[in-house]
């Protein structure tokens, strides 16, 4: 069994960065879930640096401890983890950095080892996302971002991190009319940058109508969405408000708070998820660590996710047992 | 048609900082609006620097895109803009100042280019808004902002960023009656600060009246006392929340959201703007451009503005025109 | 009378950087209130660095001006204030340096002069409970924090910042039945934290509830609590949320705005204070001193609730006076 | 004439930032140089963030004057410069950069306006050699760096900012019999990096040998080696001791001082440069801005040497002229 | 007798910020020597912020210890000192700021008590000359500094940071014959800059000339100029390197090190000194505090001067009286 | 073989941040030093925070190389290294600190792995010393800081960061007649402060004699006071200037540059080191990251005599055997 170390044993300050003070397992092991970074940042068209966002998260993580009040679950209890580490990237060749991406995820998919990934900037989400079909088909995708990343090209580029979700499309990785894109605001290259992306398929639902509707109906549509299929769950630090997460590449005034970003992930407890991630941690501008305060809270309820899913199907196992034991 | 460069063709972190990308033009040439920076911060009490503020906004936006969704407008099919620079300020010397402030901005209120001015520190108003009298006569104010700036002095010193707008209305630069005052709170020198402006013939919309009417409510006093007075708006980024605007002079908590600040601004569509500034911007304490990322996303909304208003003129004149061709 | 120097006279950034700039006396005069330092960061379990948060609160509070409009008085003319400089602490040796804040405090309440204790980490509270029991016994105390800091023990260490109030009840400082802690969230250790508190006889209304209930019920519920107890106040910095006070040692997402926090502590007004702190300032990830900003104006409102009850006071006394000369 | 706005009329934080406060011209006009920003780092291997470089520099640059005691010159007595702005770069695309930065400087090379490079990375001086060689053929380069920059790959890939200078090699457009690079220093990969590069052919002058040689030596070492072939001058900030620039991607302890760096500069001016560039300045760790101060004026030096060569130029006109005419 | 609190007994962090933790005592006492904090800085031409050198100067200051190994003296066994706190200015108004100034310092000329005034821009030393000269006739000035601040004007301005000593000419109170200007560099806006200065009668050893002579010979020189003379010995900080000094208002490569500066002022422990200042220490750009420590420790050997001469002072006496008793 | 990562495969930014990317090993494995972190501070005195330094460290230390260019060494041709993590310390309490200091080296004595160990602050020390001294006896120890360390008692705390070399004396675990102190200087507490260090026996060499007697006669006067006596290297930061480790407790101006500490290092490699520390980074000062760059630099020499060492062994058993072989 994979855990942290006890902080009642070793301060949360002592011993190498791991997530969470997860132990670093660099293979295929027991595990329920991986953290596995992937620093790259080629792709980013406005400020760079997302390449240190995964030591910054991991730097921030150990202050995390195991049991999540409101989900009301201590994660270890069900759940075994481990730091995988990074993928080698290749800085300056996505291509071949896509490549390392996806050998590096195959075997935790095969392992059904979910991987929990730290960008890096919101270009490797494609890289992921081929991994992630490769095992399990076409997936959903729910987005939180505040933009659709779906242009055809940035500069003339097809792989940035402005486009991954047209390709992803275009690979036949995600199933538009199961995706659902929450958060998008901000100034527009032109009018038609939304309903290109819902002419994709993609349901996209503004910040401004999470704020009129409110986060219970915006989480019943996202149910309504996505069903029973297969997910994957990105989330680009950007989705907050720039003051909850100053350190990020493009940065957009009237995001959401903390509060609400969390109660979002703790609400989707019931969907499929297959993989996660978190991208776009610029630490070069986050001198009080809020963006890493951000996104190491963020990420430990994904991870609360996966240790639920995992304490309802040992439930159900010994549901059945007691039946069939009792048959 | 002046605009910004196509961030299609030229990365946005590319070329030299003027606001939005947009041409550097110092002449008045044909253009709606024109972005004025006056780095002046003799004038500030507490904290100084705001000399940085002009460069520091232009630095972050770059990032600004030409689509206002909220608006529904492409800035750039409407308007005409340029950068024209700054004024050329005397450090310590405040007169000399105030001479400078109004012989750079005269051309343009003669050209009818409207001039969205960034401080420096909230004594340059004084200047822009004789610019602006000498052209317009006496005008209504709009002021945003955690304080009246209607002290008789500080220190002993009449000209100061704490005392514009009582030498303003010594100098019939502006019609009390028509001017209201938005945001004040914060602790005070004495119990009658507030009265004081009140006894001025100021309007004062505390930041707690903001809380308690709400954003429409407030809109709706301040279209009632401005009516169709040609306005001047003010805009002083202690308006917000510390959290939003930490770079600034003398931050008070308790301020408006972002999301409040730039949804007044966009409901003020209808009044008869003249001129704009924002200012008390201070790089030294924006280590995250928190502060750079709120007052480009402000002025963006000023900028809107302006295209709004053009953009309802051009349709008026081809309703005319086309009824006059239909007689 | 001790005051702070005026600054239609002296400009704020001038002077020895006292709080609110105030006289610096360190005996026992004829005053209200000291503040007092305790630059003591030995008890921090994660970040370190709180030693430099009295001199950090300091130096922004010269911002602060007597009259606090929300409260209608000014604070001075009701009340004498002085800073008594910092109690000398022994870093590394806790035993030692409760013997000093003990001493140290102990001619402050004698004298009948409330101290407001800048901390230094949490743990320095015991401390002060020490001292303020010997003098009134038992106390109710009001905890802001989003921590119930009543641990056993932390890596074997009884006395930290994460257990003074389990100490303070062992040693009988504090009568827990007429005390409410305010704010806990945040992952925890195991699913007993907040029970083990609750179970200790402590009143606990976590953030979420505050957020359900709403501030005035949980004044209310604070009131029925303390009823006409003599309380003691002690507010965590990390009360707020890490973008109002992200220089603190375990910030945790989803906290109290500045805006709540002050307006609990207005509301507080009829409770019998015979004491004050506000901990766990650490300047060096306070980059923009929000952190400070939230930290003064906190502590300008606990002065002004020393100033209400002091007003009360000599109206009371004057009404007694002039019910006597009636007789 | 383009030259700097005047400081006895124009403060020094007035204005547009260009370098120096010189004229933003886009265009080939009369003109001895350009400075030309290349803002692009997707050749970065470590730190990355150098594609905000040309503007940081630019920033700070306005504090210098015009007149050069050392050398004794007022540069704009003799010199027409102008600030060109930026290449426009292709994040993510060495090559399609590489095309832009030839496309961009062939007008100027064609005008014989000297290009003066502000990365950016070290990988762009392929491309500005490039162009350099396309007008003047294969050039002496002399490289003041704390590496080679001549290795065959960095994680296979071929173009990055360690490898620039085998491809020019091989490229044809440097001769290695008449270059010198300065500065080496500090861990290595393998014992062979420095025998590589001398291997194909390049002169090694490592710091060690600067500090045992003195600055004159190594001069001669440097006309010896260059002789009256045409030069190109590539100058990483990193050649400097990390304590004056800290800003960069790989910083080397035991570097040259700033004094040193300038005089080498200032020793050279009889060889016939037709091109400068300054690289690898990153802000994010520039806090202090001495990495800023450092180039600017590592920059106004290789300014004065074009200023110089034109007066020489223009002194052996005249006398020329004079001559014929007394014949 | 005034001196530190003990370290042995008060940790150095503990305590309201007075330079070298001295007492605070804003009152004419029996004492040698008193610190005082002009913290103005209208003057300031480039960077501003120097209004926050003085508090930022005493934060470090408290580190520094009593006894000087070097000039083997314990400070304090021979010296009474305080902290006078700050002189008020008028931010804004340079004229009244200097009334303050010579207002402020003259009571202390007249008890014999030696200001070591903190700044703030160097403007503010032609006050303290004003108040030096008054009490003592025109004075020798020895200027470290890396301009001449002899300029007729700046914008227009006559009284600023770089004109203060062209003022002191004119009003007669200091001496050019028998004044030295240490440390002069960087860029120049005319060839004339240092020639002026020369003519005006001031003797100028600029850095260079101190790397060729060598301290001992410059001390020699600046003894010839002195002579018995009473001197005021003025201190910019940017007479140090920009890496010794980044938060300073106009950096120049190419300064002295620590190291040198301290032993300049060591080896002038001969001269007749009536007044001392460091000014230009503007804590924005000060990130790691070397500024701070620079400063502090270039103060710090200011003081001993004033021990070494009182030592020398007692012991004459003594020997007098001895000489006396044994006649 | 224990070794670090290929930067040929892997970019120095990806991966857990271990030491130099070396692999973590929690366990006594066939290696020849094992990396350790003592993230302890509670025996700071001013600043405080080197509980952060070991991951400072680690985190720039990626950039290192294996080829040491002085020593003509490649490190891992020789030897197999390792990163242990860190020692579970007990902030707030220094002697179960020291236990588990001891308890965590044991195993690596044991093992012939020689530690080099991360502070945390000074006080560490004596922890390690216990360790060596239980396996090898009394050792030599060398010194490089900027204060001996040799305290009686601060605060009357007997174990502190001022005062293990004064514990160590007293309990055996050095002899003061093969030990020496190199770089002392600043201001003192007392005239005494060196006198008693030389008193217990210890050869002091002052910074400035450092300064005046050269490297080669300082490392002379090393080896003649060391001879083939086992020892431990201890190397506090602040033995550098400030301005190359400005982010220390204790910050002295003077110091050594890291071109002269790392001379140092590297001729004392005929020394018989038994252990390695290097002591005093505190992260929060050093924004620009030059402390790590001085610190890695440092450590990465000290493990090159470990591998110098070590070939000298296996040439000498190689020797040994060719020996006997040919009998």
């Amino acid at each position: 069994m994979y855990k942290p170390k006890s902080s009642l044993e070793s301060p949360r300050f002592c011993g190498i960065r791991t997530f969470m003070r997860l132990p670093y397992v660099n293979e295929t092991v027991e595990a329920d879930f991986a953290i596995v970074g992937v620093p790259f940042d080629t792709g980013q068209s406005f400020r760079t640096g997302a390449r240190l966002g995964p030591s910054h998260i991991r730097d921030f993580s150990s202050l995390l401890r195991p049991y999540n009040g409101v989900q009301d679950i201590d994660i270890y209890e069900y759940c075994s983890g481990i730091d995988y580490g990074d993928i080698d990237v290749i800085p300056g060749n996505i291509h071949r950095t896509y490549e390392n991406i996806e050998l590096g995820l195959e075997p935790l998919f095969n392992a059904d080892i979910t991987p929990v990934i730290l960008g890096g900037d919101h270009s490797i989400t494609l890289g992921s996302l081929r991994a992630a079909a490769k095992k399990h088909g076409p997936l959903s995708l729910i987005l939180f971002d505040s933009h659709t990343d779906t242009s055809e090209a940035l500069y003339g580029e097809q792989y940035t991190h402005g486009t991954p979700f047209k390709r992803a499309l275009e690979e036949g990785l995600i199933s538009p009319e199961n995706s659902v894109f929450i958060g998008m605001r901000g100034s527009m290259v032109t009018p038609n940058d939304l309903d290109d992306a819902r002419e994709l398929g993609f349901k996209i639902i503004t910040m401004r109508e999470v704020r009129e509707l409110g986060t219970d109906e915006v989480v019943r549509q996202i149910y309504e969405r996505v069903g029973n299929h297969k997910a994957f769950l990105s989330f680009d630090i950007d989705f907050y408000d720039p003051v909850y997460a100053p350190g990020t590449g493009t940065p957009e005034v009237g995001g959401a708070t903390t509060v609400q970003g969390i109660e979002f992930i703790q609400k989707l407890k019931d969907i499929n998820f297959v993989g996660f991630d978190l991208v776009e941690v610029l630490p070069a501008y986050d001198s009080g660590q809020l963006t890493a305060i951000a996104a190491s809270n963020t990420i430990y309820e994904m991870i609360t996710l996966i240790a639920l899913n995992k304490r309802r199907r040992v439930q159900e196992e010994k549901e059945v047992a007691s039946l069939e034991s009792s048959k």
